[in-house]
Order: structure tokens, then sequence, then C-alpha cells
């Protein structure tokens, strides 16, 4: 298949669909990006890779990295993050406190809000210190994509300043002991990865090892287990896209995450990764464009898993 | 009628009802008491007044100081309050974020925690400071029962430390803009305010305005307006119990308000007011002999107000 | 106090009031009514009765049927009607299936639709077939109101050809065993004693029996006894007025009870019952002109309970 | 891959799991089937089939039917069915009115059974009569597995005198007008597909549609067109095990349905489709034993979609 051509040809036809939507403004330091912009990148396992439009242009990853966060938590603790953290759709409009406080405090599942702040407090307290914490997984995601990728400290003071409502997600789960350092701290984490800055080109390439049973194609280095990469993937297709998850696995039909940044990344299983990026949203918070590519996507390419 | 034998007798028949229940342990402070403790004290228009047990025993008055900064914050803003802070039962099991997240931050009244922490902020507005806030609040109750009362700083440090739900339900509030001040500076005061120590002849000396249409019948100090004195004697009947303010009306039929410190304090319009105390709670979270004190109260009296 | 000129000056104040709100559309019977009428009457317990508007004016008592039943069945089965419908406030914006859903089919009182349901199936239970229950219902309120009364067979047709939402209440229940007769049967009594017409003073009339501590005034017949008047009552106070209760009793300060055919009755204890009438409803499906005027009742005659 | 092989594994290692869980006993008729058994079928594309167990077995298909009625409103209806029933996970533990009820009567999905009812009142909108709508899907399932089956009128009859549940569903969307027919005629035709009775071997042979791209492979037959197919995969993927969805996702990783009768079936795009049969079910109301043994499966075979 002529990857180049139907990336090309998804550009051509994602034109109409770059004016719509709206870019994630509730915090300031987000609006501020060119509000039309489109990129593409595609990463096969045999190492070739294809791209288009501005895909070195640099977004804030925002819900991509609990992917990572995730990934690394998976690997540590095994079964035992479960009981912290549960793999089910919330089915919940919204990053929601109903069912946190209906489930006594143990998230639905990882790729929610309350879920990601789950995951990094366990990093917090195996790494020990915030910095720490954040330095390994800012080093994962390095070794992913073979980059030095760092954060945006506008983005992350603006997140810190602004985020009461994680603020409240962290302070119900604390109630329920489901954090187990102090809030600030794991909210510190949090907002860092939030705000880490990456490419189309990075991000396709560093989700490589899930379309890889958690094996790096390239150094060989396995990140996680091959059962845990497919749960991570079953976990993208039913969770990775908040409410909006069954539309996009109805739609799209692969593993997917996005991020309020205007990012989604998507992995073909043993075959390649993906990521979109346009910045306007859609009413349910992913990128209408980037959804709007991906479905393209696969039915030009019949790569749909199902 | 003769109000110190009908204590006598209340006292006597209480008396295999004040090992049921549990005392408040959510707070290791708070489990400090006599558990089997009963007071009981009546406080008439005229000046005349009864007691019985152990009426000079203080206690954490808890959400009763919801009623006197309530008050306060109503004769300082009234109607505008109710932008803010709605007066209508929550229906809900226990001081729930569900029903704040879905009615976007307004409290259903000032009775549930979430209600008094907005009351608290707009008394922090109002007097600028934390200090001189908690310190309006500490003199109002001083003038109403004419005594100098003063917070227990254990109790106040362990809500302080424990009070995850609080933060959660503050920060909640904050993510909608319903509290204006840092949220550190509004639970502070809050926190205060529920470890002020009262004992019954106390508080019920300091409920006496609400029987009387906001007048202190005996400086004859207006604290607040007659329309004002009969809407918080209103929302007491209607929330002063959480979600057994239905059951209470039914059962004793007067306007009170419990605390989970063992008072409830109560108010029969135009006659007197009352406070009973006994610190083992039932499932609601009310003191179990102090409901069952009142019942039998009105009762004998007849002076339920339906 | 001179009943007559305050009845004029509120008859008088409420006139631009006649025009707002709107007219219960959901069923077309409803509809058929003159939208800008007014009616008020007055009951004392010496006899003495006051009338203004049209008075006289039969209109559909809905909700208000409730009270009746409620009574009926608590006379019948006393505490043992708790165990299938509690008494406590909902808190809900509407007549909603989500809380029955959660307390396993037990309504929350009996003024909601699901607990009048279960309380007409008492009735049923009792009486053994709809015939003979919709009689005794019929007859409890002619012996109340002195005069006979009749259902509305168009209106009645209407509701039962509409009442989807009533059913689904009633399956659910049934669902959870807390239905014992056959739906249909339940609900063609429910809709009948929905359905039937009395005119303001009637109504007013009819409620004398819960001022009175149960009794009749007049021929001293004892309908439900006097702890059981007073529990009608406070239920009447804490949820007479679905999830606008809370604002009735801060605003008016009286047990009421509302239909959706533009009636409230409220009573006085030991001195009064009322009807007002005004068929255009507020954004809570309550009579906007009806609580105007018992708002302007209880201003102008200190006669709150509070 | 020796699949025969395979399934003698899975069959010897299953052995302690068949006798944990509890056997459906919502209706009596359902609760008569030996609860240890244990089957389970594969039909590849090629027309091979692999079998083990008690796999002749007839047993109440229930659920599973839910997808043949999906994939023929879906045919029918293309993309207005949307409409009427969403794709999207309900996060819901059961199958809750809550989530009907402030969707305004539309389903989440076709999965649950709220959206299963739609999904067959729109099948007996189009084939006029209930009759005729039953003998449609009953045609298609005939066509599917070559041969003719035919359903349980005990469990009909049991689901019918039992179904108060799914009348309160109906009667609730019938309230939103989302039910077009009466209540009784949809409910019949429902509850008539829910008791057809299928042995295992047949309803891998059902299934085997859906791993083909819509089309038979035996007879070329397109039952419904190739997108269609993927959309009805990734809907049994998010959907298909109610709110135990994502941990089948997570564990098993293949497009799955369930029923409570104890079968599940479930697809490998472009290569097989599965059944197996255990009527004892974990606390989500899915089969244990044949949950598990999809595990094993997918386990042994390396042919999860992830």
């Amino acid at each position: 298949m002529n990857y180049q051509t139907i990336l090309e040809e998804i550009y051509e036809q994602i034109q109409p669909e770059l004016t719509k939507g709206k870019v994630a403004s509730y915090i300031p330091a987000l609006k501020q990006v060119d509000s039309d912009d489109f990129a593409m990148s595609i990463h096969l396992l045999d190492g070739t890779s294809y791209n288009i439009g501005s895909y070195n242009k640099k977004f804030s990853i925002q819900s991509i990295s609990k992917v990572f966060t995730f990934s690394m938590a998976l690997e540590l603790y095994s079964t035992k993050l479960y009981k912290r953290v549960w793999h089910e759709p919330s089915g919940n409009p919204f990053n929601s406190l109903i069912q946190l406080e209906y489930e006594k405090g143990i998230p639905r599942n990882p790729f929610i809000n309350a879920g990601a702040i789950v995951t990094t407090d366990t990093l917090l307290s195996y790494y020990k210190t915030k910095e720490k914490a954040f330095e390994a997984i800012n080093n994962f995601i390095n070794k992913l994509c073979k980059e030095d990728i760092t954060y945006n400290k506008e983005i992350f003071d603006s997140e810190l300043k602004h985020g009461f409502r994680n603020q409240a997600l962290a302070s119900l789960m604390k109630s329920f002991n489901n954090i187990k350092n102090p809030i600030e701290n794991t909210l510190d984490t949090y907002f860092k990865q939030c705000s880490l800055m990456m490419n189309c080109e990075q991000l396709a390439k560093s989700m490589l090892y899930l379309a890889n049973h958690g094996e790096d194609p390239d150094t060989k280095e396995i990140y996680i287990n091959s059962s845990r990469a497919k749960r991570v993937n079953s976990l993208m297709l039913t969770c990775g896209h908040y409410d909006a998850s069954g539309d996009f696995a109805f739609h799209v039909g692969l593993p997917g995450k996005s991020g309020v940044g205007g990012g989604i990344v998507a992995v073909v299983p043993k075959k390649m990764s993906i990521c979109v990026y346009s910045p306007r949203l859609n009413a349910k918070g992913n990128s209408h464009a980037g959804t709007k590519a991906l479905e393209l996507f696969t039915s030009k390419t019949k790569l749909s898993i199902f």
C-alpha cells in the first residue's frame, strides 16, 4: 500500500473539516495554537515512516500521556494495579465525580482523569519524589521516541492554577485512601506529564511498542510484556476517547487515545502506529479533524481491527 | 406545664437508649467523649430555663454552627445569598458530590457541608481575613449565649488533617466559581466554627432568637429580621438532619439542627429553644438518644408545630 | 382578623400574576380551563368560611388526592405502611425513576407519583377490587367535604392513554415486588383519584380534619388519630411540592399540597384550612399565582408555623 | 494450528471452573439446566469446524439474539437507527433506567435491554405485525445457521410473566416516544427472540458472517454490508458484556456477546466464529467458565485482535 499517497488524499479531503470544532480554552495557554493546523504521521514496524502537514510542530500531549504512565505502572505493579484503578468504560459524559463517589474512590479506568491521577500516584510511590517520578516518565517517553522532550512551563502553571476539578477528584480519592502521596505532589507530576510537548512524528514513533507486543521494533528493548501491551490496546479501544470511545471504535476501529491538545494516537496491532494532530475539538473533547482523518484512513486501508 | 418534671421523665425513659448507636469516629479527637452521656436544656422566652443531665459539659457543636453562620450571611446578603446556596432538601444519603456536580456547584441548602462551606466563604469575603471572619462568628455566638466560647484546637487540627471530603467539595465548587476565597482560608474558618465547644445550656440559650422572630428576648437586640428568622426555622425543619430531615419532622415536629458531636438544637416558635446532647449517633449521623428525647418531649408537651 | 378583607386584598394584588406560568398540557383534557382563573377559600375550625374568585368552579384535584389516600392508608396500616413508602423528601427535579431504582422500589414519600401509586395499591389490597377501592376513596372525600364529588371521565381516559411514565414507575416497583395488585388495576384507581373534580370551597373544607388533629370539627368524627394527622402535616411541609417543597416552606411556611390541575391546599394547624386555585403552573409544576397568594396570606396574617 | 487439540486442552483446564458461579434464576424456566455443563464450538471461514463437550445441547440464547436483531435493523435503517439507539458503552452495573431517564429515552447501545427493545421495535414497525416480525427474526437466524430453530414456550411465558423490569424500560421509552408500537407487541417479540433455543454449534455457525465482513462464506449471500459488519463487531467489543465489557476486551480481546442462558459468541475477524456454553454466571451475569475458556483460547492461539 502506498501510505504517502493515502496521507496526501486524506490531507486534501480533510481541508473542509479544519475549521470545524473549537480549540480547548479551559486554560489560556492552550489557546495559543494555529487553530486550523493539521498533521499526520505513520510509523511501520519495519522502520519506515510517512508524514504530512505540520508534523514537526510540537503541541501539548495532554491525556495521551496517560498511555505512557499506565504502561509504566502496569509493568511495575502488574495486576495489583487493578485494585486502585479498574479497566471498564465509565459511560459518563465528562470527567465526573459521580461514579467515583458511588464506587468509593476507585476510578473506572486509567484514561479518565481520576484514573490517570491514581496511576501517576503509583509512580510517585515507586520513585519516591515528584522530581524523580516525573524524570522517570520523561525518560520513558524519550526512549520511546528517541528524542529529548520537555514540558511547557506556561501550560503547566496554567493547569496548576485552574486545576480545581482535578483537585476535587484527587481530594475525593484521598478521602477514600486511594491517593497515597500528598495531593499537591501527585497533581504536580500529573500536570507536568500533561504539559509535555511533542510533535506528530515523535508521538507516532513513541507508540510503536504497542503495535509490536510491547517491544521496541528497532532496539528490541521490551518496555512491557506482550500480554500487557494487548491490555493497553484494549483499554485504548474501550476507554480511549471518554464517552465517545464507542463512537471511535464504531467509526475508526482502532485502539486510540486522544488529548485535548488536539492529538490522537492510534495503533494497528502488528503493523504500525499513527498520530494525527488538529487542535479544534468536537463536543466530546476529541480532535474533530483528527477523528475524521483516522476514519478516512481505516476506510481507505481496510486496517480496522474489526 | 412543669418542664422540669417532663425533663426528669425523659431522663428516666431515655436511659435504655443511651447505649445504642455509635460515637462519631471519622476524626480521633471526636471519640474522646463519655459515650453514654446525656443532657437536655430548655430556655423559654420569659427567661426561665430547665436542665437535666450533664448540661454543663462542653462538646463540639459541629454542624449546629451552620445555623449561626447562615443567620449571619442571610442578614448580610439577604436574597442575594440564594444565588450561591439554595434552600431545598438534598434528598441525598450523605454529604454528596453528586448533586453538586449536576447542579453546577450550587449546593442545595446551607445545612449540608457544601452549603455551609459556601456560607462561610461569603462571611470570609465580607470580613476580609480568615481571622476576622472567625472572630465575627465567635462573637456572634458569644452574644447569643452571653458567654465566651472557644474552639478546640485538637479537634480543629484533626478536621484539617482528615478533611479530604470537604476539600473535594470546596475544590469542586471552586471549579464552578462558587468559592471566592482561597480554599484553605475558607476551610480553615469552616473547620474552626465546627470545632467550637459549647454545653447544652449555652446552645439552648443561643437559639432563643429563632424562637423569638430574630430578637433577643432579653436584650431586645435584633439579630436577624423576623421574616429571615422564619426562613432559618423552615430550613431547619426541611433540611436540618440531612436525609433524615423528613423523619425528624415526622416524629419530632420541630425545626432542629443536629451535629455529629452529638448535639441537637430545636426551636418551638414563639415559645422556647431546646438543646439535647448524647454522643452516640444513629445510622444517619444524628444523635440517637437526642432524637428520641425530642420525640418524647413533643409527645408529652404537644408542642409539635403540626 | 378580618379574613374576607385579607382575601380581597390578595385578590387585588394577585391580578398581575395571573398571566404568568403555563397550564399543564401533558394531557389534552387538562388544557381546557380558563387559564387566568383564580379562587381562594378559607375554612376555620369554628365553621366560618371565606371565599373569593371562582371558588365554585370545579377543577381536577390531581396530586391533592394523595393527601386523602395517604391519610386512609396510614389509618389502615399504621407504621407498617413505612415498609413500602418512606417519608423523606426526594430532592429530585421530577417524578424520577432514578432514586426508585437505587432504593430498590421503595418510594421516598407518598406525595411523589411512585409513592402515591404504592399508597393506592395498599388501598386496593384492602378493598379487594378497583371498584371498591375507588368507591372508598370517593366516599372518604365526600364525607370530608359533605358533598358528592365525581371524577372526570375525559381526564381519566386521557391519563390512562398518556400515562407511560406512571406505568414505568409501577412496573419498576412491581419488579421489586412493591406493587401487589395487577399494575392496570392500581393505575386505574390512581388515575381515577387524580381525575376527581372539586372546587376551592370543597377542597378547603375537606382539609379541615388536618387542622384539627384528625377530627371533623363539625361531626366530631375521627378520620385519623391525632399523631397521624401531625405526620400528614409534616409530610406536606417537607414533601408537598416535589422539589420546590423547601422553597414553599421557606416562603409560605405552612404544610401544603399542590396538584398540576392548579390547586393548592394548605393547613394552619389548630386554626384553619385553605385552598387556592389558579391553573398556570411555575417551572416546578405548582400553581404560580396560588403559591404567591399563600405567601401573601402568611405575610399578612403572620400565620406561618415558623 | 490444531484447533481440536486446543479445544481438548481447554476442556481439561476448564473443569475446576465448572462449579463456580450461579445459574440464572430470575425466571424459573431458566434454572432447569445441567448447571455444570460445558461446550465449545469453532467455525472457520473455510467451512471446517471443531467442537467439544455438549455442543449439541440447546439452550436459551437470550441476549445473543440482540446481535441478530441489531444486524437486521442496521441493514434496514442504516444510520437512521442511531437516532433511536446509540453505540456507546453504558458504564452501568445493570440494565438500568437511570441513564435512560437522563438521556431522554435514547438507550446507550443495542446490547443493553433498553436498546434491544428499541431495536426490536424498529423491526416491528418494518414487518407490521408481531407475528411477521418474529418470523423474520427466526428466518434470519435459520438462514445463518442452516437449520430450523424454535423458541421455548415455557421460557417465553416465564419472561412475559416476570418481565416487569423490561416493561418499565419500555414504558419509560414510550413516554419519550422512542417506542412506536404498543408496548405489549414489542415485548412479545423481544421475549420470543430471547427464548430461541440453539446449540453451541449452531450459534458458532450463525456468527460466521460477522467474521467475514457480512457475507456468508458458504453461500456468498451478503447479510449486511462490510462496513456494518465492522460496526457490529466493534459494538460487541465495547458493549457486548454489559459493564464487564472492558474486562472481557482486556482479558479475551475479541468481539463477543453473552446471554444469561450461559452462551457467549465471539468473532475473530477474517478468521472464525466461536461459541462457548456453560450456564453458571459470574457476578456480572456472564458465563463464568465461558469467559475463562475464551481467555484460554486467545492465550493459546494468540488470536486476540490487540
